[in-house]
């Protein structure tokens, strides 16, 4: 008989409800050894909490997440709040001995994310960051697929997360702008494909930086404020196994809605995948007869885990909110001890290492050594 | 304060399941007006039944389906058995006042669809077929960029719904293949293309239909059985507004995993579309500036509605399962009185109609009328 | 020591600038047994052929057709003319002795077509008709792959020719609209699929048709005129080999440029091909292993006979007045015996016989059988 | 009346038969104020040349390039030998006054190419570097489309050369990998990609740059020969505009057989590229209306000069070497003195100083001026 956990989700906007999709539909897609039910749900203050509890189905709510973080109800402890708030939340989580879910960048400095990863290892807690992407059954195949051999050795990655929510210069000066939250566009969406190149690749030894702010100023309070922060951040990466690799993140890329991609080329093969199609990826493979090689597009399907737990047939294709769900699925067996956790808090340290060491490179010229 | 109504659902299936998600996300997803919790679940013996529940999160469950459209606690039936039982079911739960919600094709013939269709609307009883695609915030941009005339008047359509999961000439005979079932391909996956035609271009007044039976025979209990139904069926369309179409339903056709497409020409503009990439729609449009004409792909966000409950982000994309909470969700508004039900009884009334006719014209040549 | 032909071009506007460069560049590109050279162009009047001869390189012209195909430093006749002179101009030079090269279609009527197939088979002269896509190498590896068994049994087949050149219905009423001419939207485009359905999957035994007129009147010297042809023209086929298939021709789909396109479906994969991307084929394979299967985009090169003659490295391209070097190329072999032609007149006879067969069945309704 | 100039084409590889057939079809193609015929082409060796001679359709060969530079009979000089070679046969071709023709990338060295540059200038000789892909259409119009500002100010720029020539390592050492020739993978392809950075966003500043060797020998006759050039290269652009940018030249991009392409995003709206699809060009507006924004496919056709002059209808299509014939007929303009040259030497060495830029900035870490 499954154990049921009470999940305190702290915070509301659109991860909030993500999160809160996620642990409903985990519970009823998959065969899980932890079942949840939705507990307590806090946000900034007692009236927003109410509101949101009602619509996403929690039964309590609080505007007071300590209060959240140390009821006995609460199991596991979701974090969705903005990222100057994780470590003080999860460490007292932590401290609970509770498990703790909580959204990337897992926090503004390396020092605070490494802080946050050792406590969590002390205390054996189970741990989870929101690097929903790598959650994709298409990416799961892509480094299986490398992981095979099935493209030979790796040479070369190139993975680009492009958006395009600050093209518009007239938008105000948002939270998403204070440097105090560790960084621009590399620290918000560029932690995407940074995990996304460790997922598939595997672990990066040097880093160079190169950032811009290409919107100097945004309108604020009345008058104008200066924007410290990264727009675009781009970084040649070398990985341990003698890879080489670039990296973008942009979250001026007019046009691009989820431009998370990368293309690996390896000695036998390459794929190619652009989270805009999630349910597609293409294969390469140099040992396909002469004349008929090219690209495959894969389209998911049961045969790509945990494909077949939403739908018996192919090309019906996944969704977003389906990625929280095995993002939270994965979570619940780590709990259980039925497998690593992935990706956990030390995963969020290393992105973080990789995101500061790209700031230093940027800062100093040359090449800057993670970690 | 919303009613709260309980779920019976009959069959655990492809199709059960995704029900079942369904009524889950769409309670929470949307901000209805009639919430639902899972009541009863029915499957062909208590046994089964008793295990789908448990993974489904349904409290009770039965081997008798006519002892849950009867129980007070089952307030919604939903039906997603074959299409032979759907008639008596539904005309049940019809009796006892209860709205239905049932998979398509509706029935095996259109007088049994008609049957249940009067039966519903002399009783005030709400109703909903599954013809999800219909609920693609895609399909519905569509189709009201058609309405608001941004193509100009339609002329053409082509639609598509090819699949390949009866490729394998040596997998055995079912009960897909079974001539009570009121017809192959043609009937199963085209009614979906024929309810996509309606509701983007309009009614359809006539038809031609050309069928085909490309593997004749099957593997059956030790032997082979001889294949009645069409793997592939055509028909060319008149549409009663003037246009002109085709749509072909083949459920061999290798390789291609949800190939529902259509493309519909219009006197100042086109659209095209297909589920494969179910989050995208293409638009032509003629009033564009010589030069920088082109289809541009529109990837579903935000602005088409109701893609923003789902994730306040443009490309993040919905999934197969998200139509089946927006089916729901549309027919809980229905329920309620709130707007017309869509796609109801008598739409699927309508797509039983055309598949008749399109099977008419096959068998006697030319032009057949529908209705 | 390679003979050389005077070439003898009539006609100088799309297809004749089209067939000048097709001659200019085969010579160059391939390495033939006959070599040609500009000899004469006619063209409506001689100030009109004067001044596209010198445009296009010849260094004789004249306004009077029949000179050109008489005189005796014209070695191969080349007929771009509407088609409505195609039949005399093809006889005189079949009577002469001439290798003739003829656009498509070949004749307004079956007749017509068999009478000039015939005429030229009695006289031992090679012929062309200028179906220019079935040389794209794409396409060639489309058909060897079907022939080689690569997508086993042919079952089903869809082709499209849709272009847009009509979609306005402000534009003039033109000869193309001219019922003389053999038809409408089918007889023009549609000979392109027709003929590329037969290449690929093979003899066409009957046909269904419907054909539809959009715009009724257009604009002519002041008032307007009835048009009496097909916009759109569909047909349902069904080849000698069993498999199934269906054709539509269209030139009022808005926003396609050059959509020939085909899908056709075997027992164990599956081809897509369209001439938008006229450099790539997407193939599918049942017999790649389960969970990497996919329709891979082939690009063109030099595996790709004759790829390799006009660029020895693939991905670069090429372009349609490639095709119609590849097409003459394989003229002049045929003209020195090496293999037979094709598309010679036969198949422009087969092509037309179909056409016809396809208005028959429009007509009458049912299913014609063509020939 | 056009003067005749005749054609000295040393070479006759991939980029000499290329040549050929572009001067051939660009006076034929176009209405230009020169036009040409063949006179000389050089090779190896007389018999070499004599061969080649033959197939490319030029009336004399010779085994001396210095002496089909002299020759009285040799208007024009082009010049399609490895690089090395360039600087000593285009002196001599300036020094005889003739316009020079000569393939990318233009010398080894900036300082060669400067020396070149000048020499041509103080000559007042027309000059032209092959930078092909300029000459495609579609990236004129992405061009044009940001000088008319229709995406507002530059923002970004990604622009990726990737092909796979080099992925096998098995296959030998080959001149390409003589460190002699200025460079590996970024002096040859991508000089393709900064002159098309620098053609649609304007002159670049300052470069980073990152090199790597991924196959460290080769065979080479009977053993093994280091390689000593770079496999891949990356490098971060500021352009003088305040834009910002990365390119990255990859020739053993598995899979990739003409991966040119670029996405640059400006304020208001973004445009992009692929080579593999060279006839279509993508392009993204803000200020399309909400709801319909999204990058649209325009195909090649008429409206962009000078496709129309290859082919009146749209979505044909144009190849590579129409590409070169575009690229004689601009360069034909030049030697007439109706338009500036593009690319000419100028240009070649300005592309020969960022290359030069990003090796040193590779070696020496940080940011590096271009010139």
């Amino acid at each position: 008989m499954a154990t049921t956990l009470g999940v305190g989700l702290i915070g509301s906007g659109f991860m909030g409800k993500a999160h809160a999709l996620g642990f409903l539909n985990a519970d009823r897609v998959f065969d899980l050894p932890v079942r949840t039910e939705p507990a307590i749900l806090a946000d900034a203050s007692d009236a927003a909490a109410a509101r949101a509890a009602a619509a996403l189905g929690f039964p309590r709510s609080t505007g007071d997440w300590r209060a959240l973080v140390d009821d006995p109800a609460v199991g596991i402890v979701s974090i969705t709040t903005p990222n100057v708030l994780h470590r003080e939340m999860a460490l007292r989580a932590i401290a609970a001995g509770k498990p703790v879910y909580c959204e990337k960048p897992l926090a503004p400095t390396a020092a605070e994310a490494g802080e946050m990863t050792l406590a969590a290892e002390r205390a054996g807690v189970a741990t989870q960051v929101g690097f929903n992407y790598l959650k994709n059954p298409m990416v799961r195949l892509a480094r299986d697929l490398v992981r095979a051999g099935e493209i030979g050795a790796v040479r070369s990655f190139r993975g680009v997360h492009a958006e395009d929510f600050m093209t518009d210069a007239s938008n105000p000066w948002t939270w998403r702008l204070d440097p105090s939250g560790g960084g621009g566009a590399l620290a918000d969406i560029g932690s995407h494909i940074i995990a996304l190149a460790r997922h598939v690749v595997g672990p990066i030894a040097a880093v160079t930086g190169e950032t811009a702010t290409l919107v100097k100023d945004r309108p604020f309070e009345g008058g104008t404020r200066a924007v410290e922060v990264d727009d675009v951040a781009t970084a040649a990466l070398r990985f341990e196994n003698g890879a080489v690799g670039t990296i973008e993140a942009n979250w001026m890329a007019t046009g691009r809605k989820m431009g998370l991609e990368f293309e690996v080329s390896g000695s036998e093969g390459a794929i190619r995948f652009t989270q805009e199609r999630m349910n597609e990826l293409k294969l390469y493979r140099t040992r396909d007869p002469a004349g008929v090689r090219g690209f495959r597009t894969i389209e998911a399907g049961p045969e790509h885990e945990p494909y077949g737990r939403f739908c018996p047939a192919p090309g019906h294709g996944l969704g977003f909110n389906d990625l929280k769900a095995i993002e939270v699925a994965d979570f619940l067996r780590a709990i259980a001890g039925e497998r690593p956790g992935h990706a956990d808090f030390r995963e969020g340290w290393e992105v973080a290492k990789t995101v500061e060491a790209i700031y230093r490179a940027a800062r100093e010229g040359g090449w800057a050594t993670v970690g």
